[in-house]
């Protein structure tokens, strides 16, 4: 089996550090593996399976060679060095915001749109974590109904704002049971014991740019621009997962047991939706999961065709490095490298 | 100023502290006052005012003499014991569930629906918490514009499940940071750095009996029993203050600045709504705030005159024991005791 050059970039973050995890746990074929980071970083050893890997900075010709480059820097990195791999002739698997909206760049959920992969310049974004885990089930039902307006209700771990922002929440934490003074400083309020409705910042429309980046990117990867989307985004004091409210109208008639036929059916979904036993999706049933998880799935009487629904995932995994390495492994199965 | 006999029931709890805390700080025009609890509690003694309360059971004769009798000590302690006080010639203000649908029970929030209190028999309903701050906001709206549907998701305070469940979470925090094993006895999954989508038990219909709350009490304090209105209720780990993202269809169009403005004249509501600033309620606000705080007002472009707001309001105060004295309040000004 051939087996491939690959380079992550930002490896040092939390999701570099999972996408390197899901390299190795799914026994990616690679050859050469860079790991590459800021120079506050550069130096910094790293373990990958029997290999001991070297912190590096991005220098001339660093990614000559590469096929593969998995990038989780920031928006401002991405945009600055994708096009370097791009001129080395390798391709570009961006988790960042930079190329999203991108024409030319496809954004891809390889259960929901792979085959925009074929298309494919070289550079892919990979979808924002809280559309990627909407967007696996919205899919389905789609295809099957008809989707006709979507009110979206997040909420979000902290993670997802990275590494400083699970800290501050912990230090925040200790500091309130201490009865301390809280000090706020990647969040701009206090995060322990509270939720902030403000994930990104604010757009002329008085729309965060997360809640935005759901009804944009839901737009483009389900082919549907017209498609009447809603969102407002949460953050509130959970450390991994992410939770999301949907409330959906359909085009057309249903019956509730096919709906959760059908994403039983759907290939890394999992529906636990038992209100007798109390059992539901958490987010905390997300750190060992990472399959999106759905459950509380009951029609809306409040609207002709709608459903209610929630659902968790993981937002390091699934709404991050593990749909950017299937990315990869899609391009391989597709002889798209 | 007459002086009137005032009970009240649960007053060891936390709603019931509450109660006596908000009868002070208003100067309620209190006679006598009795303090009732259960056994457990019986003999404590709690200081009002210049008073030394002691805490007594319901005993025969308990309720001779007393006016007005605020009750939080639950349902069935609500249906058991509020006819006593009828009996004794008393008026009832209940806090628990066991009387809201009654169609002999006025659902009152003053602001909104005081006047249905004309009527009253003795035993009056205090709406669930969370319905209590989202109504405060809906009148002015429906009288203005029309409603048309509500999609209501809740991000609630685990202080609305009692005081034992407060300490729940601390204890599990702690017990998380300690990398202890997590103990779950007063709700029946981790509540501590996770969400859980289910507030108070499951029905039929796979709603929650807190979800049914939101849309029944809003159809019977609004005297509008056709309104669609659908609802997810989640709990998070948040101590005070219960968060909501409404989506509202009106059935007239607006003015975005036109609704800021009718909520800026909205009597108990203040508007927090500056995204420049990045100022916006938040659950923490409300502790010293009994005011319903709203903002993130925005049109929804996903469907014809539909808004999103987001609101916050102390569950413990104007979701229960400060709404409570303001019925009582409101009987004693319109001489309905």
């Amino acid at each position: 089996m051939k087996k491939y050059n690959v380079a992550v970039v930002g490896a040092t973050g939390l999701v570099g550090r999972e996408m390197l995890k899901t390299l190795s746990q799914r026994d990616f074929p690679i050859n050469e593996l860079k790991v590459i980071a800021s120079e506050r970083s550069e130096g910094k050893k790293i373990q990958f399976e029997d290999r001991e890997l070297t912190v590096e900075t991005v220098k001339e010709g660093t990614f000559e060679g590469i096929d593969i480059a998995l990038f989780s820097a920031g928006s401002g990195v991405s945009k600055k060095i994708a096009p370097q791999v791009k001129s080395a002739g390798g391709i570009v698997i961006d988790n960042s915001n930079a190329f999203r909206m991108d024409s030319d760049a496809p954004l891809v959920v390889p259960e929901v749109n792979g085959e925009d992969l074929k298309n494919h310049k070289q550079i892919i974004a990979n979808p924002n974590c809280s559309t990627i885990q909407m967007v696996m089930l919205l899919k389905p039902l789609a295809v099957k109904y008809g989707l006709k307006r979507l009110v979206i209700n997040t909420y979000q771990a902290v993670s997802g704002a990275g590494k400083k922002a699970v800290d501050e929440l912990i230090e925040q934490t200790k500091s309130y049971l201490n009865k301390e003074e809280i000090k706020n400083d990647n969040f701009n309020h206090q995060i322990a014991f509270n939720a902030i409705p403000q994930i990104d910042i604010f757009l002329d429309n008085d729309y965060t740019k997360e809640e935005m980046k759901m009804i944009n990117e839901t737009h483009k990867i389900l082919h549907n621009p017209e498609l009447p989307v809603t969102a407002t985004c949460v953050r509130i004091p959970v450390i991994f997962g992410h939770g999301e409210s949907l409330n959906i109208e359909l085009n057309s008639n249903f019956k509730i047991e096919d709906i959760k036929e059908l994403f039983a059916q759907t290939e890394n979904v999992s529906v636990i939706d038992d209100p007798a036993a109390e059992k539901y999706p958490l987010q905390i049933d997300t750190e060992n999961n990472d399959d999106v998880l759905v459950g509380r799935i009951r029609r809306d009487n409040s609207v002709e065709s709608g459903i209610n629904l929630w659902l968790t995932a993981n937002n390091l995994r699934k709404g991050a490095a593990l749909n950017a390495v299937q990315i990869a492994e899609y391009l391989i199965e597709n002889d798209l490298v």
